[in-house]
């Protein structure tokens, strides 16, 4: 937690006050003390400081003063085959910390249908992830997250009418073609499940004008392929 | 495991017996019966494949063929402030699986104590996190994994030693400079701990010939930070 993430409402007069999760991190692990400044966010909006005016048993105050905008968004839109629930909370925090603000779930032949109905894939569960990735890296944005349990009414139907000429990138092991390098243009980056995507989904995306791009001759799993491609991309 | 790994002592006559957790992969996730066929490679040597030509209750048999090399590794040495155990691992794993092949994990100001003692950083456990990453990638090769306990000896004396020419590069958050692309030559790669190498150590890379490159305005997960320059720099 490089940021202490606060939601509006929470804060009144300049004040807020921790309880729970914020204010166990600040105590046990920032090891504040009365006067103590701490980097402060406010969900959707600014980034500054809290100083501690005040710590009890259970919960501390902090007066606010902010200051700047947060980190340009990453002009990248992520469509992600639904992976298992762990990897699925991992590459939502890394997604979120890279500073990507838009994530479409979607199925896929190799996603297993339990997957679905993990508690992992709850708005709420997505959210909080969300939120860990933004206090790791600093940021106040959320992404929007969409959850397309049909894979052909959304790749075919729905999304050729939302690329808007962005480059589009499908991850394919098996692919020729290396990934282009150090883009200009926003970009769709999809990224399918552990296996990859077969062939008849790879067909459909190429239908719809995207290029299929190789990692190099390793497997990586999810979270490391997104973080490499990125690193390449931008 | 997208591969099945095996020690070269396991093999006789082109045979092998997997028992505990590699039958217990084969046969829950692969789904092997009489005749499947199997990624395998040889710790340290070739891929090929691997026919099931029996199964028991707790074990299978294979008839190996060995036919390729492992991809080549990457020409990157890598520098690591020990992280937390969890942390530790994954970046084990998703280094490996990058095929990174020389691994020297050092001591930082802010790298805690505890953290060199816990089970994680035993040499046993180090194998097996490189052993997850080969398995997940399809390489064979183990990197070498060394434990600097003291950063100046390490840094300062015996590193200027081994760099060899190559572009050394040492990540920090509050750099000016952006992290160079498509480099052509080998590369040597420090990252710090979590908060970053102190004031001191940055110095320290730097008399010694690193540059501090940024990794943008988000601080990035040591894992997550890793791939994304990884895909940057090759």
């Amino acid at each position: 937690m490089n940021l202490i993430l606060l939601e509006p409402h929470e804060i009144r007069n300049g004040e807020v006050e921790l309880t729970g999760r914020r204010f166990e991190h600040a105590r046990n692990v920032h090891r504040v003390i009365c006067g103590s400044e701490v980097k402060v966010g406010v969900i959707g909006g600014k980034l500054g400081r809290g100083v501690v005016d005040r710590i009890e048993e259970s919960s501390l105050r902090l007066s606010i003063s902010l200051e700047s905008d947060p980190p340009a968004p990453l002009p990248l839109r992520l469509i992600l085959a639904v992976p298992r629930p762990k990897v699925l909370n991992r590459t939502i925090a890394a997604s979120v910390s890279m500073g990507i603000r838009e994530i479409d779930l979607i199925n896929s032949w190799r996603v297993e249908k339990s997957y679905w109905r993990s508690p992992g894939m709850t708005e709420e569960n997505l959210r909080f992830q969300a939120v860990l990735g933004l206090e790791q890296s600093g940021d106040t944005i959320l992404p929007a997250i969409r959850k397309h349990p049909l894979f052909v009414p959304f790749i075919r139907e729905k999304l050729p009418h939302e690329i808007d000429g962005r480059l589009a990138l499908v991850a394919d092991p098996r692919a020729a073609a290396e990934c282009p390098r150090a883009i200009e243009s926003a970009a769709v980056l999809a990224i399918g499940p552990e296996g990859g995507f077969i062939q008849r989904e790879l067909d459909t995306f190429r239908d719809i004008g995207f290029q299929t791009v190789s990692l190099g001759p390793r497997i990586l799993r999810v979270e490391t392929a997104l973080a490499y491609l990125i690193g390449r991309l931008f």
